[in-house]
């Protein structure tokens, strides 16, 4: 299969932005749908530790009740799905066990093998609490950044949204239970017709103000 | 333009691998790292402040210096092209002024149409060092993910790489000068023909384990 083109990668970065008012109407079609959990699902992490869950949110009850800890932003409830970006928060020895013995039967190797490679991922969610949820919290970020990226390549509107009550997501999405802590938001589906800020021109500082040659 | 398929996106995330061993002789074509700098540029982030630079270091001496500094990984010195992703550590109300300037520019407003945007800014940037620095370099990761699956739907393969010594990085690029830190590192160019890695099976965890309806 071929790579796309410069072109068709640059247009695509450039035709998305952070869709404030979308059209409640418009909803992803389930094999789009399908594609963007699997991307999420295909996304890098430290070690391929895979510290997630992404919650997506269908539901317009409880997409209403999340609305009002999001400063009743409207992408809340309008845009046809609501993916809540979620990362372990008890990340400890069982979970890196449980990710060896997926490697092992994955690959068709022992889990004795991997013995380097489980000590390693060990020392690293043995460190100091706060530095394994800052670490867990970045890898989450990756996963924000490939999906905004699917998303616009797939023709699909996105905003990610960092504005609203963590705590409050927990508890009306039973998180706190499982261990897991919302991290980050991105609705999607597609723009309206007057999102004003659809027509506005995308700000970024220039190339030399962001972009550092060292050659 | 019309977007890409749903299985040209998938079939390039299932390509991409953390690649271990590249091709010294293989180098990005001009055109194609252009592409990836732009697309780096064109990273959402919270505000939209873009709170980073991103360093491009090619050259040999440098990138020998930096091996040392990251736990001699061969990628380091081996890739075509290695991305330093910084975040502004010292960001502040210069930088939001700064910002909202670019602003009133890129899209002919006054700035004083900006003036609850900005304050909205600064507030976020007022809040306590260590979380405003968390913050910032989370925004980075977003910059990674997009860089590490546009490079991957070019065709171009990829590294990302959190195993070195930031305070070395910092020193060796006179980045603590500028107010800049590394946070995390990408290395990009062309796998080897024989990196063993590139053959082994993607370990992702079943879609019922990471994904979650509440439909």
């Amino acid at each position: 299969m071929h790579p796309i083109d410069s072109e068709t990668l640059i247009h695509h970065l450039q035709w998305r932005y952070a869709t404030k008012k979308f059209d409640p109407a418009a909803k992803i079609p389930a094999a789009h749908w399908t594609t963007l959990e699997h991307a999420l699902r295909l996304t890098p992490s430290s070690f391929g530790l895979q510290p997630w869950k992404f919650v997506i949110v269908t539901n317009p009850a409880v997409r209403a009740e999340l609305r009002k800890a999001a400063y009743n932003q409207t992408q809340i409830t309008d845009a046809s799905h609501l993916v809540v970006f979620t990362m372990n928060k008890d990340l400890g020895p069982a979970d890196v066990e449980r990710f060896i013995a997926h490697i092992a039967k994955v690959r068709g190797v022992k889990p004795e093998a991997l013995e380097g490679y489980k000590q390693s991922i060990l020392a690293s969610v043995g460190r100091p609490r706060e530095q394994v949820e800052a670490w867990a919290a970045r890898q989450v970020y990756i996963a924000l950044g490939n999906f905004l990226t699917s998303a616009a390549l797939l023709g699909i509107d996105a905003c990610p949204m960092e504005g609203f009550e963590p705590p409050k997501f927990n508890q009306i999405l039973g998180l706190d239970k499982q261990g897991y802590s919302a991290v980050v938001l991105a609705t999607a589906g597609y723009r309206a017709a007057d999102d004003p800020y659809a027509k506005l021109a995308k700000v970024r500082f220039e190339p030399e103000d962001v972009i550092v040659h060292v050659g």
